[in-house]
């Protein structure tokens, strides 16, 4: 079976090691999210990207969710006393040699794609890991700080400010000039599947499919395209997805992220148990819906949830 | 009291800190080599300038006499876990923060003097330290390697081959079309003596005497000229500056150097005390000599070196 799955970081990469344990045999290409990206100290850093790629290698930090595990931080130290920032992203010693690998790789001209396949060489996370695109896309959030509206990166806004501001707009700063990396396409119309992860449905799964093709190719690939919310009684399971939500006005709930794909892209959609009451809503809006458990709290609860998203698959293809 | 001096790595960074406590109100400017350079995982990575920074500014590992002290090496052994050499270059995690943030002034369009300062404003080193050019100059090395006849960058030479090899030829590559940076001259012509510490003679004060007009700057001021011998007894004091002799085809000797040199740029020279036998030589070349112990064993033992360079200057002044 070949699965293809946007995924964006945290939420992401862990429902992608329950899918893995639960189909071992599948194909697996996961379509990454790289609105997040940003350069630090001249450095390009992949957050959503490596938080796949380390998770299913067995290199992430299991308790932070991100950044690599055994960490140290001797060069951020260090660069905050040369006054270099910014300060508040935290970016350890290991995972500094991933940008530095990356970095020097762009520079020598290769594609994302092509160094994101390098990386993926020593991880081997036994998944296709492709970024969305080769192209620079940069997700910006629109707030207002000190009375003045201004623009700043998603890093900002999620990382310095933790979302403690409303997000008045989001905006993937030249999605629209971007195009599918190499391979984006063809997994999508190869697909016998099409899986969205319980991730940001704004700013990762959103962003995805604002790269001009993907969203299109996806509706058109005649396969089940089935999702799992983020959303667990009108509150986000992890990170800041509500304040997101409302910047482009949906309501935090399971039912509502399902509208806002819409019938048009969306075959099925989990809920977690405690929504039961709103499969009717979501059923109505034209989507198969099913409550199950959507709490990935360990792995046996993860791969649960993957088989729960592959049987509601199979149930819309007939 | 305006000194100017050339600056290798090691040795004349520790000259530097005797000289410093020689004469704790003179005002020093360091022309340092930059011939060593290198990039590396693309950062640029100059070790001349860094131990001289590093020494002055309390920062070195004193053991090894290069890098930082309380070093670690998580990026370097993850940059060997992705495969991405090359892993002979030591650089420790605190040293990178220094090339990150160097090589991300220079990518922002500053000039290696102006980032120089930047990290010196960190250390404080007590000298003004200015790289002898802006300019890209690079050592090479001719060598016979498998029976062929290569150039290796210095550092592949110095490090890698660790001067296994006979140097065939020594050629700062660029060095004609650099100009020295801002500064170099001024410190030079306002200069009261200008001193050649116990560096290596070919690739570190040669390559800095190689960026046309600081040749001749130094001919022309006017002032003591005072160079301390690097070889003692027939061998270097450290390093393998014989090999970068034979390259040149200068003997391994105290008195050979000082005729390298040449009385047109040298007039005072001074020389160990196991070399006494050799002042008749170097004074018949024109050149003031004196031996004095010339270990720089200890703090004490290289302030009274450096007092013996002054006190030689003065007296070829008058």
């Amino acid at each position: 079976m070949r699965i293809v799955v946007l995924a964006g970081g945290i939420g992401g990469a862990r429902f992608l090691r329950g899918l893995k344990a639960a189909t071992p045999d599948a194909d697996i290409t996961v379509i990454g999210n790289t609105g997040d990206d940003i350069h630090l100290f001249g450095l390009k850093v992949c957050p959503d990207l490596d938080t796949v790629m380390y998770t299913l290698g067995g290199g992430i930090n299991e308790d932070q969710g991100w950044g690599r595990s055994d960490e140290t931080f001797q060069v951020k130290s260090e660069l905050a006393a040369y006054g270099v920032g910014p300060e508040w992203f935290g970016l350890g010693d290991r995972d500094f040699a991933t940008h530095i690998v990356r970095t020097q790789m762009l520079g020598a001209g290769y594609p994302l794609s092509a160094v994101t396949d390098a990386l993926c060489d020593r991880w081997q996370p036994g998944v296709r890991l492709i970024p969305m695109s080769d192209d620079r896309v940069e997700t910006h959030v629109a707030v207002e700080l000190e009375g003045e509206r201004r623009a700043v990166h998603f890093q900002e806004y999620w990382v310095r400010l933790r979302a403690s501001v409303d997000a008045l707009a989001v905006v993937p700063v030249g999605a629209e000039q971007a195009k599918p990396a190499p391979g984006v396409l063809e997994a999508i119309a190869a697909a016998d599947v099409v899986l969205f992860p319980p991730s940001n449905p704004v700013v990762s799964v959103g962003t995805i499919l604002s790269v001009p093709g993907i969203r299109e190719a996806i509706a058109d690939a005649g396969v089940p395209v089935v999702g799992l919310s983020p959303i667990v009684g009108d509150a986000p399971v992890r990170g800041m997805a509500d304040k997101m939500l409302a910047a482009v006005g949906v309501e935090s709930s399971a039912a509502a992220v399902a509208e806002h794909y819409g019938s048009g892209l969306l075959d099925g959609w989990l809920v977690d148990t405690a929504d039961g009451a709103t499969v009717e809503r979501v059923e109505a809006a034209g989507i198969r819906c099913r409550a199950v458990p959507l709490m990935m709290t360990d792995l046996d609860a993860t791969a649960e949830m993957a088989r729960a998203a592959l049987a509601l698959a199979e149930e819309v293809r007939t």
